[in-house]
């Protein structure tokens, strides 16, 4: 099942749109090809419409969103919804601001997610409006741990059927759910924290994963979740041979994702569902 | 006559002024100042025409045009033209929007270009309105082959003296001609093809080989698509060595370009005219 | 003193917010986590209160500055100063365009700055209005050199009293100052002039620096100042052994400063005052 998710990448070089922010976009664009899929970023008013018919999925990140940006958004994930695309929203700083919660309470009222992704405080903003959002990172108060999973995976299949989408919220214990199942992951390393953009780009993985895989989307997403933990364990080995800093990981990290292949996945995926 | 060519970079340091997209935007600074060149990046209505007074050439990219800075880039490029400065077109994603295939029409129609660079997708697109742009990819019904590449020439000839640019138009086999002559160059590596902004930055270099070389625009603009290609087969050579991945590829390109020098170019450069 | 710094970022983890240009923002993102701190990016004028209010200190980058963003530069430095948080001015290419220049003094008269980082050119132009900037690059004919290194000294501390910030200047020597005191600072490589970014990046230091030293600005910006130098020597080093180019170098100027630690900083800091 979750061998061919990646299998369906290769084959068929799904073509992603972004409208995303400009502080992580150079690499968002560069795990799209790393993950055999291509993107193309366009956020003008003009043309989303047009830009989002040519691809196979949207992915709308709201790190840097502005009055312009907004609009557009919900008019490429109306039409992408119509054109049943897979839609993923990645809420970013959700709760850090009135603009951000209340342009994500917009997107989710006006168009149809497919999967929504964030940390947990995101997340939380997106259900009852009041996460701890620190900034643009989650707040320890928030956090998943072993003591609280399920609880929190309640949590997340009661927000799944409100919103229709699969949720996927990441931490130190990832979580991907639906309105029935979750898929509790532990891949990843702590040190995917110290670099910028690894939030954005495991969206980006999410949508490549799910526009080849339209009709297993949640197992195309907790896919894209366990495949970007496990390339960070992977950088993580890599780094510890070179003894290199922050800026080598991340280059690892686009590097693990390029040569990623599904005996890899499959080996190294950290997942158990319940 | 290539030989010159970096010489005079190194020489005179120019300065770029490029109005470009979020993406790629960093990686185009970086390869700007790799070339020996230096950059400068500026939208806004208010000041690119004192901004692009101040260097040696314009580039116009619209990977991410919107309404704003659509302007900024026809005041910079009459303010360019005007000081007879090269001005270099990268008109990405021609054919993929209306509005992207207008605003190349649009700057077409009000400044003088010197080159126009793309893939041959958005190259038909500007010929003939009817390129099959795959979002910012040729699509693969374009490619230029050994099969049609006499025809490919007679078609980019005829471009060049309709717009009175010379057209570099990349892809697996690239082709840089004015009105009378064309060069064939066949440098480059498939992975280059797998990172973004490999077509925005050899625009930039280009547009610093044009600069430094005013009067001799058609074999600057072909020795800086040998260059980049020789950089990207330089930069596979190390890349198996080290055993890396896509993003490792982008910063090995990026250093290749830093470690140019007149010779290792025409040893490495791989063209022809016709 | 200067040990402390390092270890009060280590301890506080401060959270930066910047409105910064859009060519370097993702370095300044990665180089604010290398250091210690967090990074969030927002510049619509709808959060800019909010966000700025969650952090404790404020970047203003005019890299890449437009009408939108200037009035959110604005409103986020007037609530950041009214919050008592650091806010550092980073005037690239004032003096290169009317607009640049124009707003660096609008921000000065609007804004009470904690720091001012710029190189000599740009830092000119805010004390006299005529510095010679050549596109964002210092002119060599304003270059601190040992022979006017005392008048430069006071020049700069003059600037200091009259905007009541602490001046950053940086080039091959860097000047840091206040009405009284000045740190001479020769860390640093010349290489770091051949990358995009370095001087950006130390504003974001600087500021997280400033931001875990609220009662130490002076020690804390002249400790950023050194550390960056520092971490392009250390750098420089790294590369000679792997023999990489400027991409490379790059890389390793941010992963010296994840590896930062006070002991090395003491070391290495090449520091006096006058």
């Amino acid at each position: 099942m979750f061998k061919d998710i990646l299998d369906n990448v290769a084959v068929k070089t799904p073509l992603v749109h972004s409208i995303t922010n400009y502080v992580t976009v150079n690499d968002c664009a560069n795990i799209l090809l790393a993950s055999g899929a291509a993107p193309i970023m366009a956020d003008d008013e003009n043309e989303v419409e047009e830009i989002t018919s040519l691809c196979h999925a949207l992915v709308i990140n709201i790190g840097t969103l502005n009055s312009r940006t907004i609009n557009s958004m919900i008019i490429a994930g109306k039409k992408a919804s119509l054109l049943a695309h897979p839609v993923v929203l990645d809420p970013v700083g959700a709760g850090a601001s009135k603009l951000r919660t209340d342009t994500a309470f917009q997107l989710l009222n006006e168009i149809k997610f497919s999967v929504i992704r964030g940390n947990i405080s995101e997340i939380k903003t997106i259900a009852q409006g009041n996460g701890n959002t620190k900034g643009v990172e989650a707040d320890v108060r928030d956090a998943i741990t072993e003591d609280n999973l399920d609880e929190a995976i309640a949590f997340i299949k009661k927000l799944s059927v409100r919103t229709g989408a699969i949720i996927a919220v990441t931490g130190a214990i990832d979580i991907v759910a639906d309105s029935r199942k979750a898929y509790i992951i532990r891949n990843g390393h702590a040190l995917m924290s110290k670099i910028t953009g690894t939030g954005c780009m495991l969206t980006e993985v999410i949508a490549a994963y799910c526009a080849a895989n339209p009709d297993s989307l949640l197992v195309a997403t907790a896919a894209a979740v366990c495949a970007m933990g496990l390339c960070g364990e992977l950088a993580h080995s890599k780094l510890t041979e070179v003894d290199g800093g922050t800026s080598t990981y991340r280059m690892l990290l686009i590097d693990c994702m390029s040569k990623l292949n599904s005996k890899m996945l499959s080996e190294g995926m950290k997942i158990e569902s319940r």
